[in-house]
């Protein structure tokens, strides 16, 4: 049996089986069966509870073994101790996969460590894979598989093939509430890495087809070596997004006590992350900005100069030091493109890159600038990717930027293009919708810059 | 005359009068008349125009010579290159100082290099003081003045004293839509800085009792000794946050052709800044942290050690890192505190710091141990900054991260707090209400710590 038909009783499972199910909404035993309902699963859900007949709605089972038709999964939420009883069970019944989501495992120091050790032993012997324990589960919304013991925040919406590996329910959903528009189309939550580990569903959402982007949350690489040549391979067909943590000493005892892993020398991975082409993030704000290039912005940058539109003089200075900063550089603009735009923008103003338009005291002076300049730039072959400054604020909504990037990027994006600038809330959603459309939008020019040089510097790893 | 009476003439003057003034909305010269009516500007407004009779409800006069009062304050919005004149008119009518808004000047190559030392010759020999040219204007919420060309961007409140000295409308308005509740006490576009520079201003803004905290946005420092002997003073009184732009080739580059300053070398402004207690940002993401710490944090951090309450494992590995990332590390806790919150938190979870209370299945458990762990650290002899990672979503509304928060913060803070997590737009809202009552709420666990880390270098500072 392979690793990626393993996974799939996880990922896919065509019945499942809620032990220790509960009528009681906020428990744990209730959310899965919640979550599955709510999401659509097809397959049948099976809960077990011996104390009751029926639990939302579905018919409740004494024991495992009273279930009527073969099950995939098994979702044990009871007493660690009783885990290891479970299995047994499990095992009689002929189950493929567990996933134990309760804490309390090697976790919860050395006697966690032993009951895990045991669980992991029995599995072993039965031939059951076990994910966790100690994870908030498994998502799949390309098959409407919720299976979290906790209620997701958000909207769950699959929008351009994120999924993630990760350690930790913060993570997975902290995203969705960062991007809701993108939102995910698979997530792991390995927990304790007892069993199934990162290697192996990084090697299954690989192979997946509706996977285009993965983040990787990573707490401790078991088998480097393994790693490093499922990584490679993957990275090669998409892009890799890793957040590593427990990376100081006192980090590496957090991640001990979080999941029982070791978090391992930091500075190897920082190498060999970029031997593998794997986009390294340091915090939550540049899992998001990274993640969304990669989602989201189209096409991507195949050179490193910047031609830029902004309304502000300062936004200009801003974007040359951070081009120096991230190994980009501001383009030098053909002569076709100072003449078209030379007459557009005021007297005062510069022609040379960054294009400042000039102040946004008169609308009409961005609606006409700003698409004009636009489109010198998508034109010009000294420019490989736009950065525009926009404010999103107009006394003529018609000339927002939203507006007028909508337009933009209607007519077909010829170059990479990311915006920042001044935004309410309000133009702050219109302007991260045309994400969808492939224009990304940064909280500020620096990450702006710093996402399109990783971006390019996926370019250049698929070109070695 | 000193340099603080000088700048009272642009900061609080008795009489002001716009050349140039428009009846058009959108135009500078309508917005700097709206603007200050709309800020109830207290003294007197006089619209400059010889082809009208009123504008806004005032009357307008054909020349300033026609303006029956003394002016304290004139600003031109014409051509540049009738500015020189303007300025001979002023002096006739005894301006004390001028604000030259238009662009145009050294921002624009040598011609307007010329232009911009004819209008600042004139106003020596005359005794008038400049301030720019090419600024967007000033503002002063302690005295009803906004005067600026542009619609200013969200609502002007001055929330907790923090003063803008720039180089950019963009700056100051991007920081009143980061922080509408904190808002702006003064605002001091310098422009080109052709006469008042970024020392007299800061000098104004040291001994401003409004003003409890200053951001500088530096394009260029003209005398470098000067504003180390000043900086040097003010930074002992209140919190001085910079950002440096033009650190780069490149950056001073477009610098210069922004506002005509040298940038100067970057190696320079890091050290000096770092002797001078000045608080350096990189971007606008770390101005509006350190910004807000410092306008809100209260009390603030007298040693290093964090004391943590996290609903997330992650969370605590990844405070763990970045504690050891900015100088700072995690409380090792008495035993007083551990045996207050043994009892309450899941017996599966770490009584180490961070405090794990669990995952957020059961807003009960939250609810009642959030309070109890804060409490705690509150009273804990070992820890010197209590970081929280809260979730705002709650199925319990009562027992929500803001609500818990609200209560723990109106018992009077006995800690410097800060806040970071999982939350929705809603929870994010009331969060950063809570800044007001001095709970400081960050994006990033990773954002949060860093900010501490300031705050803290600003205590060894100034004990040093």
């Amino acid at each position: 049996m392979d690793v990626v038909s393993d996974l799939e009783y996880f990922m896919r499972p065509k019945s499942l089986a809620i032990i220790g199910a509960s009528a009681t909404p906020g428990k744990a035993g209730y959310n899965f069966i919640s979550n599955l309902l709510s999401s659509n699963f097809p397959g049948s859900i099976y809960p077990v509870n011996p104390h009751t007949e029926r639990i939302l709605g579905l018919k409740a089972y004494p024991q495992i073994a009273d279930i009527p038709e073969a099950v995939d999964l098994a979702i044990p939420i009871v007493q660690p101790s009783l885990v290891p009883d479970i299995v047994r069970q499990c095992a009689e019944k002929k189950v493929k996969a567990i996933m134990v989501s309760s804490p309390g495992f090697a976790d919860a120091g050395e006697e966690g460590e032993q009951l895990e050790t045991e669980v992991l032993n029995i599995a072993r012997e039965q031939g059951i894979r076990i994910m966790g324990p100690n994870t908030q589960g498994i998502m799949n919304l390309d098959a409407g598989l919720v299976a979290v013991s906790v209620v997701p925040v958000g909207e769950l919406i699959n929008g351009k093939g994120v999924s993630f590996v990760c350690h930790s329910g913060w993570f997975y959903s902290d995203w969705i509430l960062r991007c809701p528009l993108i939102g995910l189309s698979k997530m792991v939550d390995l927990g304790n890495m007892g069993d199934v580990d990162e290697v192996e569903v990084l090697d299954y959402l690989g192979a997946d087809p509706q996977t285009r982007v993965i983040v990787l949350h990573i707490e401790g690489i078991r088998e480097g070596q393994k790693f490093m040549r499922v990584a490679s391979e993957v990275t090669r067909k998409k892009p890799i997004i890793a957040l590593k943590v427990g990376r100081s000493a006192a980090g590496a005892e957090a991640v001990a006590s979080h999941t029982g892993s070791l978090a391992g020398k930091d500075e190897v991975h920082d190498t060999s992350f970029r031997q593998l082409g794997i986009t390294r993030a340091m915090d939550m704000d540049e899992v998001t900005d990274f993640t969304k290039t990669f989602a989201c912005l189209s096409p991507l940058p195949t050179g490193k100069r910047i031609g830029m539109v902004t309304f502000s003089g300062t936004g200009g200075v801003l974007a040359a030091d951070a081009c120096d900063e991230f190994g980009l550089s501001l383009a030098q603009l053909s002569e076709a493109s100072v003449e078209k735009v030379k007459d557009i923008i005021p007297a005062w103003a510069s022609v040379e890159n960054p294009i400042d338009v000039g102040r946004v005291v008169d609308p009409e002076v961005i609606g006409r600038a700003y698409p004009a300049v636009l489109e010198a730039l998508s034109e010009d072959p000294n420019v490989d990717a736009i950065l525009v400054m926009a404010m999103t604020i107009s006394t003529q909504p018609e000339l927002s930027a939203y507006n007028v990037l909508r337009e933009y990027a209607e007519k077909g994006l010829k170059k990479p293009t990311v915006v920042t600038g001044l935004r309410d809330e309000e133009g702050l959603k219109e302007l991260s919708s045309l994400e969808l459309k492939g224009i990304v939008t940064f909280p500020t020019v620096e990450r702006a810059v710093k996402a399109l040089a990783a971006a390019y510097s996926r370019h250049r790893f698929l070109s070695r």
